[in-house]
């Protein structure tokens, strides 16, 4: 860490810091400016965060962090790529860029073998459907709950399409566990330490999406809480920010494609249904995430978006969705991938 | 509700809508302008997501919600300000500005009772500290837990002090609920709806922390979610939006004050030390809030901030809040209210 | 507009609001619905403000718009695609997506003629480069001025390729136009109306940047200030908005391809350089911008990005840029346009 | 400067780069850490962008500034406030809390001469009055230019309140100098950085306005703009920026006043009526803010807000006004202010 002292310092302040960088495990470096002195302090600072108290100290202005706060997420200590198998040659990771798709909510047994038979006949290789849901309102739809977990099992057992389905609360992680493939965690858990810590102690691929005001260090970071307890199969998921455009439901953020590659070594998905909210802004959106060089697609499709109970307005019908499947297929191609 | 069709909408387009809306239990009031025809939806919309539905309807550009989607939260049906005890004489929502001061965490017996010594002997009338501390990283102090309760339990003893304290899982309620005069949802669980059901299953006054990028209208929907389950004691607290601006930690929006009295008749609590995140810029917001109309302070306050085991540089010395709150106490008195 | 009436106004204060409907022009009709009135006002509203101003009417809640704002620039009255002819055969708003590429600023004959030949042989059909240019620190480089059209129209006269150049005021408006073949207006005067004003009185296409907080509406309103004076030739371009994120210089919003596409009929280019701000993040989203569906690219090229004037650290070398040209190329095909 | 290296970053880079901060003039200074080097830069770093530009060299991670960017406008070389005076007695930045009140655009002389003889009787210290106006749509009213000045020439010969109005263009400087006490920078102006040098080489005081997406930092860079030209009279102006809350406007962002304090010697005013966006939320906003330390303030008033051509929502009456000013003097004298 760099501490970048206060101008006009005393020399008894600047004395006082190097002792309690000392006291905390590091080595202290003063470069005598100008105007100001900063103090390097040289040591391992990753996973820790006493250093940033200097700031309180007398005579400091601020304290900047040089290494990246997250260890087991992050590049620096494991070049390669990580490749997350969620179902027989379903690997998140590699050259492969599989498709999750399925309705917003599992809403009855017919709805999601229809759409399970659709999304797999367009090429898909996962299906999502949520079975306990998180709504803005207590007085919309929450979920089929165990019931939803048990048709999307009939499901995957008529596909052989392995499932995706959002956890909300530990007290229901061993039910889910049973029915589900990967274990997803929505945009306002993202933050939600405890559910972080729980689903860590599985063995359950985890796809983790960023949260609508999360950072990508934040998100990194959370992904090193599931991490930090054993499990390292974190897929990110990318599915959309809050700024102050309000024409899409959501900023989808691409960017985060890139820079993902820099910082991490987890394999990186995008959502463009929660992303734009529209599902006339899905198409160009999921093709741009497959240019860009996402690991992985998460879409919904529901076959009859008009009778959806939750988020209908997003959902493609089967026959875009296959329409998509196409054209993704095309773009994949051109940028050395495959669908 | 109203439906806005889309430019060139047909006929047959316009009239499956109004069958739509009548299906639905309202009744249908189009108005045939020159380029656009605007269907009116006659019937109390509170607590339905049903017609946002008919965005998908073919023919339809978008609908638009006339009423507010909170109703035991709103000030429509109930106008007069709630007033919520949490301790003998402490009112949130009239004449009175308890300030609720104290350490970001619980970090021992003595930090604590010395603390709440202090604060009290200052003026403030009820102690804050958080015994289970959500942290962005895993590798961070994460809370005495349990004996930070009792802790905490002893100050009360000791001062007379009601306390707050923040649940983070709902797995913790039976045991905080024993030891907390007000249970706080912190801002990353703004939107945890599974702990808002939760913690409105108890009798316990909830402190509602607004999420960084939650709005006002969201927050509200928090709030009913907390009181659908028969809690209505919630008091919001603004501690801080998130938005471009690095200078200070977060944006302290303290607009929500004239925007909730329009809006909502429960009571409302500012927290300067998150929402600047800055000990030297605390004094000048808590002045603000108090002047603007604030229920209630929060803010945090140790003994020996550069010691503090987490959010140090924004806790201001119990000789710092001291002079604060002979300051405040004049404001407050300029604006009518009393601390 | 729908004029919303508060709960519990008077029949009084609702016929006031009636009358006033009619005074400005149009046709009044309510519909009472069961706690609320809304009155909707029949009669074009595009390029009239007045309406809005009833919001502080007595009895009145609030005003929404129905229809957009914009009239020319929107899709509306013209269905058909807008194509820009900025050089022979260069056109913007077609089959083709045209690269304007070239330095953040010219800095001398050698560098633009160097820059000049390396992006026209790699593919690219436009030059950019700042002779005038708006820097955050007075003391930053501010351009070449007038030296530095003359040395991009050399550039031009050696390449045939036509010229993209910013202006920052209208006193330079004249000898800026003898120079350049499109006339850039960047993201910090995207709403300076009298310098669009002034831009719209020439035949000259205009390159309009979208403001770091502008939201689509408002971008539109500025490409109207524009075509309201006559000039129709406005190709829209996306260079990243601010939000909370900070590692981006700037957050690159693909999704404006296709909120544009449904909005209007003018041609959308994408500046990845600015968007992202780091030369490694360029490259993955030039290629999602492609696929998106973007109807021009604008990259920032440098022979030697080291030794650059200004945002170095955006550019790519002449190496880079050809190899990105080639996998535009093959995105371009896979989506069906061509580069 | 602080220069972060790769990990892994070679010797021969490592070398490069102190090589290269020689030649820019700086001391090098490394510090070789457990896994990166850092290297220090010492020398007076303001004013100067050069050495960001090593970010591009090989082996550099990032540059981080230590100095401020700002010389003229930051309080490390100007300890004591700046006073401004634009009117006799009119003084920003000393004990006094002056308020500029008047409407949003001069309409006509009744109007303007009404609302200065109103606001001077409540105690408005000066007149604000757009005669140029920036109006999202180019359909709305602009302003009655000249005429404007006129009537606020008079209305200023009539009750001797100093003028403050708005500055859109350069080639109109020369006309409005003669009319005003203050010369207005707009939000949409505030890195119009031309514009910001013309008024830089007047002698009038500027009240510089922060962008809806400006960072504090920027904001006292185009202050840095007008005082590098001579003028040192710069009023910052904090009026809201742009979040992702829809609730207001925008978001009046109060922490500014704490931060500026100790960033500048420049006074600081609020705008709660742009601010907010709606009159009714005005009066606590201001409260705040003067509670807050504000140096000024700037507030709508419109003889008949429902009939004002512009902004008509966000204007307070003459009466609203009135009692506002008298809670505003009792605010003022409890934190040791006058108005």
């Amino acid at each position: 860490m760099i501490i970048v002292m206060q101008e006009g310092a005393s020399r008894r302040e600047i004395e006082d810091v190097e002792r309690e960088i000392v006291e905390m495990g590091y080595k202290p470096h003063p470069i005598y400016g100008v105007e100001r002195t900063v103090i390097g302090a040289i040591g391992d600072e990753r996973g820790k965060a006493l250093l940033q108290q200097l700031e309180t100290s007398p005579g400091v202005e601020r304290v900047i962090p040089i290494l990246k706060p997250y260890k087991l997420a992050g590049r620096e200590l494991k070049k390669e790529k990580t490749k997350i198998e969620v179902g027989p040659g379903v690997i998140f990771g590699g050259k492969m860029v599989p498709v999750i798709a399925g309705p917003c909510s599992v809403e009855g047994l017919d709805q999601i073998c229809e759409t399970a038979d659709a999304v797999k006949k367009a090429g898909a290789k996962a299906l999502r459907g949520g079975a306990y849901k998180p709504r803005t309102s207590p007085y919309s739809f929450q979920g089929l709950e165990e019931d939803g977990l048990k048709m999307l099992a009939e499901a995957k057992a008529r596909t052989g399409l392995p499932i995706v389905t959002e956890i909300m609360k530990e007290s229901v992680l061993d039910l889910i566990v049973q029915y589900t493939d990967v274990l997803q965690i929505g945009a306002r858990n993202t933050q939600n330490f405890d559910l972080l810590k729980a689903v860590g102690q599985t063995n359950t691929p985890v796809l983790l999406k960023r949260g609508i005001a999360t950072t990508i260090k934040e998100w990194l970071m959370s992904a090193e809480y599931v991490m930090s307890q054993g499990n390292m199969n974190v897929i990110l998921c990318e599915r959309g920010i809050r700024t102050f455009e309000t024409a899409t439901r959501n900023t989808l953020d691409l960017s985060v494609i890139p820079v993902l590659k820099h910082e991490t070594h987890l394999p990186v998905v995008i959502d463009p249904s929660h992303g734009t909210g529209h599902w006339q802004y899905v198409e160009d959106m999921a093709l741009a995430a497959v240019a860009a060089g996402a690991d992985g697609l998460m879409i919904e499709v529901h076959p009859n978006p008009h009778e959806a109970w939750s988020d209908g307005g997003q959902s493609l019908t089967p026959a875009t969705f296959e329409k998509l499947m196409k054209r993704m297929k095309l773009v994949a191609e051109a940028v050395g991938r495959e669908i």
